[in-house]
């Protein structure tokens, strides 16, 4: 190596033999460096159980990068052996621990690299503590350059676990070297939802409960279970997606301009967001779990059936929460989430309906008598934002109709980037802004910790139908219904 | 006739042989006719000074009809015998007068009309006096049902000959008799603006000084002065335009909500615009002329080389003027108005541009530095809007990018109906609100006849460009720029 010091970081990826990493991290790390997007270069050493060596973590490489990125077979094993290193790590070993952090270093002077480091804890959650100490008993949260850890959901199971969870990090970590990754915030969508607030003044004047009406946040699925029952049966839809993924998504809709776009500027609005909910009312959550049904025409299972689910399981694969954000921006605009399994279609999207005017001239040809005018900001199927509006009816008539304005970004800038290859660019600059902060995991757990304990009667709704007519109700209650389109 | 009456008027065209009726009128009575607008029958009586009798004006308009809109001959001269009339009139023939109301009773009773006339006035408006006198010296003004009367602009060509025209019509009809046309308000988008803004809260809530950076009405024309030098040199482009359809266009973008949605409740919020607006200081005004220069590749000449234009003639064919509405919804919102012949293409529209955020968090890729947060109404060349915002673009990347959603007509609907269409369906059911009242002609000329008096320098400009330079600079005085789509 000549005398240049290469400044990008040395991936080392725990549990890099498992799914999240052939799936999702091969195929990212290896467009970052097909793409240019790290100059320098791309180091990446994976460490897990399995008593692998390099040749064989390569071949598992290449095979997983050519189902994901089918190419030359020459090329992606060239590309391997190139870019990939393995380390065999027993957890439990604290001289293993110390092979790590040499094997790392040697890499590293080997390379030339700075000693700038990206661990990556590719593992399931109750994996975490082991390793994070382990990390911390050689010394690996420092390094000459910089540390950042990287950790996936769960971030614990309820408030006393994410707390625990928190201490093992901050035991070894700064909260700045950590980034917990919710892939919701990569989404284009979902950056941009920032951008098309603080960039356009005609969307952030109209954003307050002067004219919005409420605020809905649907992320709701086709498919069941799936493969993933033995994890989701003890978890349930709050934990899987209400505390995380759709809070964050609502603390976005609903965050005030920060004094700057500075990663902790950032979070720190999101975070007042959390502290401004209300305590969540009995009254205001509907739990419900599919029975059988027909998605498309086709019959599928009652949960219950599935396999590897209980015949008498009481856990929730639906839920919608009227949430209340007590503060000056949003005080009387109900907050309303809701995410399921066997729902219709897959659909993602955040509706804001603006308030109806004080006095009608004109008569819609609306069926229901809402008011239609609103936004919604669509993460799927596709990535885009409608604005629904009325619109006179041509001709000699007063009457209206609601039309809709939309933008879709894959019409415009063609297929959109992965959430994880965001997420991870962000992680090589340092840049927080995407990543979820301790004290906000914490506060999603403060205010879903009571609902998970008041063991709601989970209602059964027919697979294929949008939850439990109490769903309905819910949001009839406030005088709205839900947007389905 | 049996013993049922036939409500419908009759329409009673003064200027029946001229151009007005050959090309708008008869399509459009015939239109409906054939479409079912008028259920109970079309009765029409054409009134000219041609020694014509019904044969001949029949003959008249099956050509033109056959011309506007081809069908089958023999159906045409049917239709054109079951429904038109022709009287000649000597419109200063006391007894000419008194014939034609003896006509009118005639077919009415003819054909069991209950008495309700339309007299329509096709007429250049040095005719209005004598005509409108005429009609009152045989009481033609009342009838045993309604009377009303239709007249085409100029409504004057300064306050005081506004002013004596106004007189004239009211000495023989009341106001609420007099139907002014001024074709731009029958345009569905002109009058889908009140719509959009009356029943679409989010649009209503922006439209203030709060909100709005600024607004801009062009009507650009490519075309120069064709056909029309005879009557234009006379005119030019503040008398022929601006004070009327460019004023009328912001009358109704600046208006505040009425009380209600009847005609006098609309048309008094109106007036109380133009009440509003401060004199028009000479620094903010630019008058144009083109010279000659290229339009899509063609040379085209200079307009004082036009057929029938003076070589010295100093009448403006380009005006841009800063109006200030002085109340407090638009107080510091400058609007710019603008019209041209011989632009590089032909362009009517209305650009509503919100304020920019006060803090950028993000660098946008406009050329400019100008604020692209917009709304613009399009009335030609196709009807509709477009709102353009600010995306982010999509990747590593804190940038952004201008991007429009759009709304056509036409996509949605299909074909638009013609202004004359809508606006004599009005006259027929009494609707005033798309009609120029008789305070608005005059508060309109009170505004503009300072201008007219004060002789402002006519800059020329090449044909195929923008306007004089000095247009371009009275709106960056402001810090804006005219928007150009």
């Amino acid at each position: 190596m000549s005398g240049t010091v290469d400044t990008n970081p040395l991936f080392v990826i725990f549990g890099a033999t498992g799914d999240l990493m052939g799936r999702k991290l091969l195929p990212v790390l290896h467009t970052f460096d097909t793409h240019g997007k790290l100059p320098g270069g791309l180091h990446v050493l994976g460490v897990a159980r399995k008593p692998w060596d390099d040749t064989a973590f390569r071949a598992f490489a290449v095979e997983h990068l050519q189902r994901e990125a089918p190419g030359e077979a020459a090329n992606r094993a060239n590309w391997c052996q190139q870019h990939l290193n393995y380390h065999s790590l027993d957890t439990t070993s604290a001289a293993g621990w110390s092979a790590l952090r040499a094997r790392i270093e040697a890499i590293e002077k080997e390379q030339g690299l700075s000693g700038n480091r990206i661990l990556y804890l590719a593992l399931p959650s109750v994996a975490f503590p082991e390793v994070v100490e382990g990390i911390g008993s050689v010394g690996l949260s420092k390094s000459p350059g910089w540390t950042r850890v990287v950790i996936e959901k769960p971030f614990g199971t309820d408030l006393a676990s994410a707390q625990a969870l928190n201490a093992t990090l901050h035991r070894v970590f700064d909260e700045r070297q950590v980034y917990r990754i919710d892939h919701y915030l990569g989404k284009e969508t979902v950056q941009n939802l920032l951008v098309f607030r603080f960039a356009n003044m005609f969307i952030e004047s109209l954003w307050n409960q002067r004219f919005v009406e409420h605020v809905q946040i649907t992320v709701a699925e086709s498919l069941g279970v799936e493969a993933r029952a033995a994890y989701y049966d003890g978890t349930g839809a709050l934990r899987d997606m209400v505390q995380n993924h759709l809070t964050q998504l609502l603390t976005l809709v609903a965050m005030e301009v920060p004094p700057s776009f500075s990663d902790n500027a950032v979070r720190d609005e999101k975070v007042k967001v959390l502290r401004c909910i209300e305590s969540i009312q009995p009254s205001d959550v509907v739990f419900g779990q599919y029975g059988e049904g027909e998605i498309d025409g086709k019959k599928v299972p009652a949960y219950r059936s599935e396999p590897e689910v209980s015949a008498a399981s009481n856990t929730e694969t639906f839920v919608a929460v009227w949430l209340r954000v007590a503060n000056w921006r949003w005080h009387g605009v109900p907050f309303f989430l809701r995410t399921g399994k066997r729902m219709p279609e897959k659909s993602t999207r955040i509706v804001v309906t603006f308030r109806s005017p004080p006095i009608a001239f004109f008569r819609s040809e609306q069926p229901s008598e809402r008011n239609p005018d609103r936004v919604t900001i669509i993460l799927q199927p596709e990535e885009g934002f409608d604005l629904a509006f009325e619109i006179k009816v041509p001709g000699d008539t007063q009457r209206t109709q609601t039309h809709k304005m939309h933008f879709r970004y894959a019409e415009v800038f063609g297929p959109v980037a992965d959430a994880y290859e965001t997420l991870l660019l962000d992680v090589v600059r340092g840049d927080q802004t995407l990543f979820v902060r301790a004290d906000e995991v914490e506060e999603s757990w403060r205010l879903f910790d009571p609902v998970l304990r008041a063991k709601h009667p989970v209602v059964v709704y027919p697979a294929g139908t949008r939850g439990p007519e109490e769903a309905a109700q819910l949001v009839e209650r406030a005088g709205h219904e839900w947007s389905e389109e």
